[in-house]
């Protein structure tokens, strides 16, 4: 099996109202085949969407944002309320005219699956839709084209108890293919030769499919995420700025109590679960042991936010 | 430009002490030609080191953590000594014999500047290689292949300062592209049908180049990460669980005292800088100042590991 991927060429600036289905269709130089699928960029599907705005970057940023994840001198990590994790909301003034910003659709799934019924319409045949975004990543440099949307393609694999030829069950059990077919048309696509669509041709005929869920399947549920807060901003939020909807749910195993008891000096100050509620005591009546109380409560506090569990504390 | 990609078949079982370079060149379809990458599994790259043991899991897990970035439930993400952050350190036991595991290379990039002086060598053609792995995602769901090790492939491009056609500095400045060759490859290998060689052809030909960084120039340096731990887990560490090397360096502008000061009563407790030391005074002699003096004390000694900063903290 071999993989191609090639550029759309000559499809050039496109504005408000554009059909995107009809521009592409007129651009192929080889006609779409059953299974291929067309790669296409989130700016261009703005752009035709007519999103382009002069109107001012932040109050954007601000309308686009579910919650700030990380924040450190002018970058902000945000995640939208389309679930999409990633730094200004994906809002980008690139290839574009000087003085416009440009968010990206609101729905890329819907964008994708109009996107799709254009192509099947005006060629015949079954292809797969991908719209992409370019984005950085945790722990490594430089950033990646990624599915924000998609329709006729499987977003992830699932390999949930599939064995390997040795009877191991396997511990990879879901590729996210769609994301990897977004960064192989990122290679064709190139970000100064402004080539905004790529097809994509020869991926396994099983993953293209009418009935396959969209993009939105490759975002990890709030609650679901190890890292849902940028480190710092963590400790942020637990300490009170903020809402904490970026911890991962409550685990059973999380003793709050333990934790918290650790290098608090308890000849001073010890605490006891009530119910839903913890008391702090202080064990005698000098200075030193209320402000052992003081720091067992406040370290309580930080502790039972970022742990998910919902307490109230109180000194005795 | 028309990128292709097709995985190196029939290379069956690798052994320790097996000539990748030369079982690779040897079950060549089509010769290797200047400017493609040969992108390999980094499973195979261990097995052929002789890296597959019966050892412990745990003991073997431990040896190549360098220090837990989160934990939860049975799940550690780890950073390795070679800084790659990814689940159990990359220790894997699919494709290999039950009761194997699998360390990944200790020196990726080493490991594909061999690789790729064999085929160099046996082929006479310059060729990039890309070693990869298997990887979660902060956010998103599903794995997908990056680049562990390289040679001879530029790992990222860099667009610093560059303007699009519009007159703009672009905004996505270092595209990965080695990962996004990986994630293509693996397009293409295949988690079941187990090719761990791909030939990815079709890439700008300056790419490719003698003396291009390793893979480790896409490590992000720790203390320049903000997800260098998880939510969760960063909360624990800044209240005294594990070391905080985790946390992005310090910035000027966090102001810890302000950010302390918050929520505190100020009538009854404050604080104040002096040199590098931060006195906590309780306001009055009552047991709520010395409470509230405790809980300032120890809201400040959280916040200070969590943003880098080294002072002392004392309640006066």
């Amino acid at each position: 099996m071999t993989l191609r991927a090639w550029p759309v060429e000559g499809i050039g600036e496109i504005v408000p109202g554009d059909d995107l289905a009809a521009i592409i269709v007129d651009h192929l130089t080889e006609p779409l085949a059953d299974g291929d699928v067309v790669v296409v960029t989130s700016k261009v599907v703005s752009k035709a969407a007519g999103l382009a705005t002069s109107g001012d970057r932040e109050s954007l940023l601000e309308a686009k944002t579910d919650r700030v994840v990380a924040r450190r001198g002018p970058t902000r990590i945000v995640r939208t309320y389309s679930g999409l994790t990633l730094a200004a909301a994906g809002i980008d003034a690139s290839n574009l005219e000087q003085g416009l910003v440009i968010p990206l659709p609101d729905d890329p799934d819907q964008s994708a699956r109009e996107l799709r019924a254009g192509l099947v319409s005006l060629t015949g045949v079954q292809v797969g839709v991908i719209i992409t975004d370019t984005v950085g990543r945790a722990w490594r440099i430089g950033q990646t084209d990624i599915a924000i949307g998609a329709a006729g393609i499987a977003p992830v694999l699932s390999f949930e108890g599939v064995e390997d030829s040795y009877g191991n069950v396997l511990a990879v059990t879901a590729p996210a293919v769609a994301d990897e077919i977004a960064g192989a048309a990122d290679l064709v696509a190139g970000k100064l030769g402004g080539q905004p669509v790529v097809v994509v041709r020869g991926l396994p005929g099983e993953w293209i499919r009418n009935e396959a869920p969209g993009a939105a399947a490759l975002i990890r549920d709030e609650g679901d995420d190890m890292f849902g807060l940028g480190a710092r901003d963590a400790v942020l939020v637990a300490a009170g700025r903020g809402d904490t909807r970026g911890f991962p749910s409550a685990e059973a195993d999380d003793d709050l109590l333990a934790m918290a008891r650790e290098g608090v000096d308890l000849t001073l100050a010890d605490a006891e679960l009530t119910d839903r509620s913890i008391e702090v005591r202080p064990l005698n009546a000098s200075p030193a042991a209320f402000i052992e109380a003081g720091v067992l409560a406040e370290r309580l506090r930080i502790l039972a936010r970022a742990i998910g569990q919902d307490v109230t504390i109180t000194v005795v």
